[in-house]
């Protein structure tokens, strides 16, 4: 049996600790920050530009179209936007393809659909999320919990945007995974260690 | 530590057989149907007058208020509801306070949310609701599929505005529960016997 594996994850839920756990218990590949850093040397753009691009709604140089016409306008923001997308498209085809894994994020669950993956949703309470955050303490300088709240709301709906600019589907909807999981007050070896079987 | 789990689930998503797995794995007492039976023992209502009564939102002989007017104007229809629900609510705390136990439906995740339940939501694809429901064959005259996704459709609107009525919170939003399955294309038996550890 293929096992392909893909997180989608509220920012600050533990989505990317437990993809490395399961690939640890699974002893298959993992991808996340590598994606970018792929695109990055296909493309030669910088991995923080890159990062931005991948999580929030390409942002248009001009609208689409002008009033009722269709006429297309060249936007050069929009096609670096798409240019990226289909970068990671490829590359996440190409890392299926070569062996079993766990793709975080980047729109796996749908570029994968016909691989049958196993699509896990992971969230959290805002609280917990915040907790998260600070245990990683990444921020410099220390936000208040309000600017983290604002934060780790806007990164989602960021991810949110991109998701469904690119695949029509909604992020979050329960449909579009097997399995969603609330890691607030869970440790997440556990957690790796029960939700491993679904892929055994 | 107390187990109590507590089961919300889409009409013909496999959550009741779940549930009744679960309970077999954990040894501890399951209540679905037994609830309905003890309303009715109490109140000398029917069980199929019960069951209605408590899938759908309560229906008003008359609106709240006429107007800006707030005078209480009796309505049995109404009072009557909300005798079932009182009623269900002290049985579902009788049963949680006796012993460690599995709670279908019927609001149990908040009712019993002091206790600090696993709370699970099960759902699956339409198409897979509607297999779901053929092989349990309980259809007398057959149902063609789309009766069938009506059937669904209209029981799961039923769940969610009682629910809603009753909580104020929203059914089948990921946030009250600690875990969401999907079913379609699952063995139930298999789901049941990796979730446990989620309760162990």
């Amino acid at each position: 049996m293929r096992r392909i594996i893909t997180i989608s994850r509220e920012f600050g839920s533990g989505g990317r600790e437990l993809g490395r756990r399961l690939s640890e218990l699974l002893h298959i590949a993992y991808y996340d920050k590598e994606i970018v850093t792929e695109i990055s040397k296909r493309t030669s753009l910088s991995e923080e530009y890159i990062r931005q691009i991948t999580e929030q709604k390409p942002v248009m140089a001009f609208p689409i179209s002008i009033g009722r016409s269709f006429y297309p306008i060249p936007d050069p923001l929009l096609d670096q936007n798409q240019t990226i997308y289909r970068e990671q498209h490829k590359i996440i085809r190409e890392m299926a393809d070569k062996s079993d894994c766990i793709i975080v994020g980047r729109c796996g669950d749908f570029i994968l659909r016909d691989l049958n993956p196993l699509r896990i949703f992971v969230y959290a309470d805002m609280d917990a999320k915040i907790a998260r955050c600070r245990e990683r303490g990444q921020e410099d300088p220390p936000l208040s919990d309000k600017e983290l709240k604002q934060k780790i709301t806007k990164m989602d709906k960021g991810r949110a945007s991109y998701y469904e600019f690119y695949t029509g589907r909604k992020w979050g909807d329960r449909l579009n995974y097997d399995i969603c999981v609330n890691t607030s007050g869970r440790s997440i070896k556990e957690l790796a260690s029960i939700l491993v079987r679904l892929a055994e």
